[in-house]
């Protein structure tokens, strides 16, 4: 009983993901997500309390899988590590088909309301402080000269985002695949001793 | 009479940019944005042919308001010049109060439209190509090492998009100002000679 309760809250999960990438967060109804995921109401708010609720998990899991890959990027050295982890975006952006509306309707949903917004935003501060940690210890094992890691870890966060939105875009517009390492190249070298 | 007709058009430019950033692009219909401009559907129908064209019109807007913004930061060096670029950055934060939702929405319909894609993203390939020239001006003048700039451009383009979309959602996250400038200061230690 209790693996079918998941399993339907994976289902509502799957199939409200795809309605909002299709319609918008603000056009799709709970009942349109009960009618195409075949659930009744009961069923849906004994998962979620609201609409929101059930946005701030989709979110969340998003977040959690890239920090999952982060997690399994760890390499000698910390410039080996920063160079692993470019590895991560091309296959973010090849599996993430449908997901470039699903990611804006975050940031949009983010930008009008509060509570959405801190959810939205702790992430952001906390990979920030994640990479602020590696810039540190890349100054520690004598790989990098000594900088403010700060707005080191700002640029990564930044040059992330904005790698993985313009190759969601723009999936042809360049190799982002070659970009990625380039641009992490000319970091590392901004970065050496 | 032609001066009160480019009035109007400004007057309904200004309106739809803060409905479409309050309501969304399509919680925003075309007979809200009359009244609150005070215009009859005629008039609007004068100067757009449809809600999509008024989009159209202040994308472009936005994107000539930064080609503007890149044209005046010419210095001697190519160094410099992307150095100067960066202050273009917190103004543009700055300035871009309630634009962040505008923002989104453009490439949101992009996502979905494909006339609005192609708007969207050729500017994009137009700022890239821009970079791209500037980069190899900077190989030529003597200031960066033989790389290929195309890589290059891309990194600066993905770097302003990310660093505008953070600073943009999360004004106080961070001095972006500096972060602007310390991030351009590692690229080009990256790729001095």
């Amino acid at each position: 009983m209790q693996k079918r309760s998941e399993e339907t809250r994976s289902r509502i999960l799957a199939t409200s993901l795809k309605c909002f990438a299709k319609h918008g967060f603000n056009e799709s109804s709970i009942q349109e997500i009960c009618q195409e995921t075949g659930v009744s109401k009961g069923a849906f708010y004994h998962h979620f309390p609201s609409k929101q609720a059930l946005f701030m998990e989709l979110l969340k899991g998003w977040l959690d899988s890239i920090e999952l890959d982060f997690s399994t990027s760890q390499q000698e050295s910390v410039p080996e590590t920063l160079m692993h982890m470019t590895s991560i975006l091309p296959a973010a952006i090849a599996s993430a088909d449908d997901q470039l509306p699903m990611f804006l309707e975050f940031w949009l949903q983010a930008s009008r309301d509060q509570n959405i917004w801190k959810v939205t935003i702790a992430p952001y501060r906390h990979f920030q402080g994640y990479f602020e940690e590696l810039i540190q210890r890349g100054i520690d094992e004598g790989s990098f000269y000594d900088i403010d890691p700060k707005p080191v870890a700002q640029v990564i966060v930044s040059m992330a985002v904005g790698l993985l939105l313009q190759g969601l875009l723009d999936p042809k517009g360049a190799d982002w695949n070659k970009t990625a390492r380039e641009s992490m190249r000319v970091i590392l070298k901004g970065l050496a001793v």
